[in-house]
């Protein structure tokens, strides 16, 4: 533990659309009540205008920094949040919170649904990334915020940062949109597609009926190998992995694992099922794939016409899977509109995997562009 | 059928290999006999001087031009080969044989082991490409060529191009390698890996022995999805499918599919099991995954020192899975032995699927290469 880190830091939870004032889905379903688990780091100021919410991606959490008790591991975005770093904490105060849908504390269908006493399941109702965000409102009005300084978000994350911006301009002073897209494409849908068969052609999903009894393992992992594959470059797998073979002389001519790769991705998959649920997999690829900032709209002009956030968009070179000029229409939709916008290419090697990676580059980048907001609101 | 078509085409039936003479495989085992299906297109001249072996991809087989009695559609190269077509029947003999470890017709784990009457399975040999190519050598010695004027093959096909003018520098006049790698590198093994975890670890798959029984369908479906995927483009699929929903007005909200590239997806996998055999696809990936042209050479210089063909070498640019800048060492490297390489890159969107779907540019580039080559033997 460096003297940067945060050191122990733990979750907290608020629950919020209780009875009788259940969140209205954009399905049209109603839920509530909701649990969200969330941390916060750093402090409020008196009037409370250094507020900067962190949005995680697909599999992360409301653990972005510092260490839970005993943990070896920090949180996932740990390398940016803590104090000197680019989301200072000794300026900043930094709320992360588990997204609706999620198995990691905040309201999902892992969670017990109090009607039934049983775990909602595929009962849970579908969720979109504007349910998620009108959740995260909850709570940063809970916590006394009516704006936030910053929110930021890689990924999935970018997706809730830019319906933050649309849903509620008033309460977004700037926006830090990083490696993801305005809308889902069909590849990117396709992708995410596999994944979901993968789980609900295993035996064991059992129609999302699996809890208390075994999980479905096998197809989370096949879900969970495809995504690292597309995590990262071709270049990077090659550096990292190339050809070498796993702690053999040569090629052993059966179907047991040759090269380092496929022990790699084995272990991945194995590994992700301890730690996450197969149902919050289905329900939340399935809100990114629904996504589409233009589609309510019309067009993407009409989306933002009542943004006032200021943006900070952040791509990779080598990421294929958000390819930075995927997010090219969506700054040429802001300059359109006289938004300020400011827009950075990284070269990276690392694929998408670079917001979880780069720290020198994004650092450099993420800090100058909050300094310079702080300024704006005289923090 | 238009008139430049081949008409009613039939598949014939080669045996080799057999006791004692079994093949040595470069596993070390022995395998035989070793049945070979295969097709023949055009006329052998008198000089046996106009032999063209076309090498088929990871799925494909013997049928590669002409229809197959009652069928609607012909073969999956059709739209290259023929009379009039890049490689034109009416000048060149076409032989195109299914692979070692395939299951259309050609010797595979889904045969039957003559030595206890029951299919292979798992106890077929693993295989590799020089094992494929070793064997279909000996179907164009069966049919009295001494020399082939050209050797041509997209993705795996190219891998086996490439064996071909290493293993046989005196057999092979022209190469002509497409969308391929000379080395399968880590990104395009996990990708593999993922397609066979996803067959072994359906149950029906059984270790490999589920002959007469039911088949890892969704295994072997989920396999196919994944590669769908590598072998389109993100363009190629955003102008296919972009967002377009299944015959329904808006979001379902519900795990069925909403989008048409989902539907795409679920069909291409369930139409592929009707017709590959999932074993196969374990045996024939590994044997991707396994290609090496370095390895046992050491360098690529020393792997071509012996190699005497010509060589022509297509890639696309929008194929992701196999790009262009991946057969530029292999191109670099023949350039400084001082080898006839021409080397193309066909501007196209259609991703690594381009082999099989650009037919205007690459029949320019195939037929004129060919004319050339069959100048240089007075043809």
């Amino acid at each position: 533990m460096t003297k940067t880190s945060l050191g122990i830091v733990t979750t907290q939870f608020f629950t919020c659309f209780g009875h009788p004032e259940f969140l209205e889905l954009k399905s049209g379903q109603k839920l509530g009540p909701i649990t969200i688990a969330y941390e916060t780091y750093g402090e409020l100021n008196a009037q409370k205008s250094n507020a900067v919410l962190i949005c995680h991606a697909l599999t992360g959490d409301a653990h972005a920094a510092g260490y839970h008790k005993g943990d070896d591991k920090p949180g996932w975005w740990d390398m940016m949040i803590g104090p000197g770093k680019a989301f200072d904490t000794e300026k900043y105060f930094v709320i992360c919170a588990n997204v609706l849908g999620g198995c990691k504390g905040t309201t999902g269908p892992s969670s017990i649904n109090p009607e039934t006493g049983k775990p909602y399941g595929l009962s849970f109702p579908v969720i979109t990334i504007k349910d998620m965000v009108l959740v995260q409102q909850k709570l940063v009005a809970h916590l006394g915020i009516t704006k936030l300084l910053n929110v930021a978000g890689g990924s999935m994350g970018g997706l809730q940062v830019m319906k933050w911006a649309v849903l509620f301009p008033k309460m977004v002073h700037s926006a830090t949109i990083i490696a993801t897209n305005y809308r889902h494409n069909a590849q990117q849908i396709a992708l995410h597609e596999v994944g979901r068969q993968a789980i609900m052609s295993d035996p064991d999903w059992n129609g999302g009926d699996y809890y208390g009894k075994a999980a479905p393992k096998q197809g989370l992992a096949l879900a969970r190998m495809i995504g690292h594959i597309t995590y990262m470059s071709e270049k990077s797998m090659d550096e990292k992995f190339g050809r070498k073979l796993i702690d053999k002389e040569k090629l052993g001519y059966d179907f047991s694992a040759d090269f380092q790769v496929q022990n790699y991705l084995r272990y991945r998959g194995d590994s992700f099922v301890d730690r996450f649920d197969a149902n919050s997999y289905l329900y939340i690829t399935k809100a990114v794939d629904y996504f589409d900032l233009e589609e309510e709209a019309g067009n993407l002009k009409s989306a933002l016409q009542d943004v006032r956030s200021k943006f900070l968009v952040i791509s990779f070179s080598s990421d294929w899977l958000y390819p930075a000029h995927q997010l090219e229409t969506f700054i040429q939709a802001l300059k359109a509109s006289d938004q300020d916008v400011t827009n950075v290419v990284i070269d990276s090697d690392y694929g998408h995997d670079a917001f979880l990676i780069e720290q020198k580059n994004q650092t450099h980048v993420v800090s100058h562009y909050l300094k310079r907001m702080a300024k704006e609101v005289n923090l």
